[in-house]
């Protein structure tokens, strides 16, 4: 994308630090942290003089953890834990979890008491849940307050709260009982009593829930912003749509990465080198090359048939290419269709593996047949004696290959997460290996029996 | 997912009409719209005849569009426009968009005028643009009003309005000088002049915008909402975060499905069939099995080698497995790189084809190294006389082939993304079978060359 802002940003710093502070500001703080990792050290050190920890600390909010920790090197302890205070606690959370012990226990002695205690508090939230990206400043009434007492209470918790647009409704014990939006809330009479105009019907999520089911519920209903709650119905934060937007991102990558067997499919133009490259992919690589070289020492089970009709090793490829192909597609159906939430009674995974046989039969013997013809050609211009049985050969195991890849394609996914375990990383390349095999199987098998057993 | 309320829904209409009508109105409109889904035909009739257009427009707008159209056909036209008409106008153009030209030429005849003049005027804009999501009601305020006169506006215009937590600021001639939080107009004091405390630095997109880069915004940005301006920046209407998350799902789920070659990876469990299963995989399955055969003229190139050495067709797989996971893995980082706005320059891309061959090199030679040792082992005890060549020329294909698909895997989608294509076409199966070609022709121009002419 086209980033003038931070050639604009650049250039501004021929001026005075007056005019220089004043000229920065009027930028958006995404805008100041993308300049931010652009500038020369002396550049940024001149920011880090100019700008207040609070200034800077919505810059610093915008940032991938690991660029923050670069520009916290280059800070003094003081400054850095001035801006932790000063950041929404959910992101003052994110950073202190990615720290080591030692530093997360120094710069929390540094902090004032009540940052201290509501981090610690926090960072008791196992990473990836409600609890960890939720914030603990929100717009909270009481059930009792007319319009004009809750109005009131939002201007005085207005400048502090992740959202003013919902308003949380609690009773003395802190159990969440409504919501209000603050359209609702302008456009309400002064005098009605909150209880009679709040929505009683609240969707919630208690502090353990998954961060990538968070982000489905406001999927699914539009939210901008979604209370969090403890066991017992008390509220205990919010957590907000871009906290969500981050999530989102996170979780798309992190899919995406596991579909294409690397560790982490982001790479930075500037600063990736190839040792980078070569960690991401080596672990994948090995253990995929030993799944390859199990497919050698199933082809070696058949080498007195490979020895009597060499001609088969030319639509090995082809094979286990469209037994891949197959694979990958229904992976992908069922990986989705699990994230999706289908699939939860054994009816409905019996539907689905029927389906998708049904599916693999059915390309199997479109795609069969043509290849019948392209075949048998292709071997009787090259005046092949066997070239109506390897062709029999070749379209019965494309058959049979097909309907046993998109079988397994969507069998892998749903073994994988009966386990509880994230169906993604059944990755298009380990299915795709386990494919290799099976179809190696079967078309070594249908040469063995219909070529050479009747030789 | 637990779908609880669904089957709470259900049990309610065993109630008279009155009180159905006011339990189910307690529920949120989305998961009315769930339930609308499970609903039987005569349950869903009554529903019509309980709930206004107003009332049932609410959860008409979670809906995937072809469910809607589900619905309306069980509808009489004139309820059907009178939902349209009640629907954020972002999401009555959508539907109206998908609807075919003699069928909305007739809803737009029955709606009044107002609706569908607004409705024709942006039926105008491009699907997936800027101009084809947003909703044309926002608050609007004069640049020379004060906090005061402002208020009293977006009292006016709140009921109508797509988001009210943002406030634009225009001037008389209606272009976009500025924006305020609803946060920053209740802190500021009634006699301010909006002027004074407007934010000047405005982020805007032209209704041409891809919808994908308006997603991208908000991400970046973490915005709740986005102003659309024409070429002169005139104010013509506002994006808000609901409608990116649609969007960014639906792209998503695009991207996701190009990368495994089917047209759409998402199925509802309940109404897939094998028939749509085949529709959506066997174009992909075709094209792919073309150039799968292409591997066969090639290896057919070679059966002088194959002939003699029948053992070499025991690592083809593994070669053409691992050239697929390396061109895989390359490719994910260079369209997610891509997508990110990386490589806009030649320089930038010539540094990373250049890490990528060698990235792809050094897992190569990892890879080769400890393959070597394995393959030679594997057949030596097999008793295969050409043991030590034939490793030698497995080894050194891994190394050449992870190399070549490694950069195949980058070269690709740039090339595609030059000729402003989406870069997500050249999925995973197509850089696979490309990748295997050229794997290919390592391997047997190698076997050829260090073991057919040696001998």
């Amino acid at each position: 994308m086209d980033k003038l802002y931070v050639d604009e940003i650049k250039s501004l710093f021929l001026l005075d630090d007056f005019e220089l502070k004043e000229k920065i500001l009027s930028y958006h703080p995404y805008e100041i942290s993308e300049a931010l990792l652009e500038l020369s050290k002396k550049e940024r050190r001149r920011m880090y003089s100019i700008l207040s920890p609070k200034e800077i600390s919505y810059s610093i909010s915008f940032l991938e953890i690991e660029d923050a920790f670069l520009l916290f090197n280059e800070m003094v302890p003081k400054y850095i834990v001035n801006i932790i205070q000063e950041l929404d606690i959910d992101d003052a959370v994110d950073l202190m979890q990615e720290l080591d012990e030692s530093e997360r226990a120094g710069y929390l002695k540094l902090m004032d008491a009540e940052h201290r205690e509501n981090i610690k508090e926090l960072l008791k939230y196992k990473d990836d849940t409600a609890g960890s990206i939720m914030n603990t400043e929100y717009i909270n009434i009481d059930v009792t307050d007319t319009v004009a007492t809750g109005m009131k209470k939002l201007l005085e918790q207005a400048v502090t709260s992740a959202t003013i647009y919902t308003i949380y409704v609690t009773n003395k014990n802190d159990k969440l009982l409504g919501t209000l939006s603050l359209r609702e809330m302008i456009l309400a009479r002064k005098n009605e009593l909150i209880e009679e105009i709040m929505n009683k019907r609240v969707v919630s999520v208690e502090t353990t829930k998954d961060q990538e089911e968070v982000a489905a519920i406001f999927m699914d209903y539009d939210f901008t912003s979604l209370p969090v709650v403890d066991k017992l119905n008390r509220l205990l934060g919010v957590i907000t749509v871009d906290d969500v937007l981050d999530v989102i991102e996170e979780e798309t990558l992190e899919d995406y990465s596991k579909f294409a067997a690397i560790s982490d499919a982001e790479i930075d133009s500037d600063t990736e080198t190839v040792l980078m490259g070569v960690k991401k992919r080596l672990p994948w690589l090995l253990v995929l090359s030993v799944l390859g070289f199990f497919t050698s020492t199933i082809i070696a089970q058949f080498e007195g048939t490979l020895d009597q009709i060499p001609t088969i090793a030319l639509f090995m490829p082809m094979i286990l290419g469209m037994a891949g192909n197959t694979g990958t597609q229904s992976l992908a159906v069922t990986v989705r269709g699990l994230n999706d939430g289908e699939f939860q009674t054994k009816a409905s995974i019996t539907k689905h593996l029927l389906r998708e046989i049904g599916t693999g039969f059915m390309n199997g013997i479109l795609i069969g047949i043509m290849l019948f013809g392209v075949t048998y050609l292709f071997l009787h211009l090259n005046h092949n004696p066997e070239a109506f049985k390897i062709t029999q050969v070749v379209s019965l195991s494309i058959m049979l290959s097909l309907a046993v890849s998109t079988l397994s394609g969507a069998l892998i996914p749903i073994i994988i997460n009966s386990f509880k375990i994230d169906p993604a990383v059944a990755s298009g390349p380990f299915v795709t290996m386990i494919n290799d095999i099976l179809a190696l199987s079967v078309y070594f098998t249908l040469a063995t029996m219909l070529i050479i057993n009747t030789l």
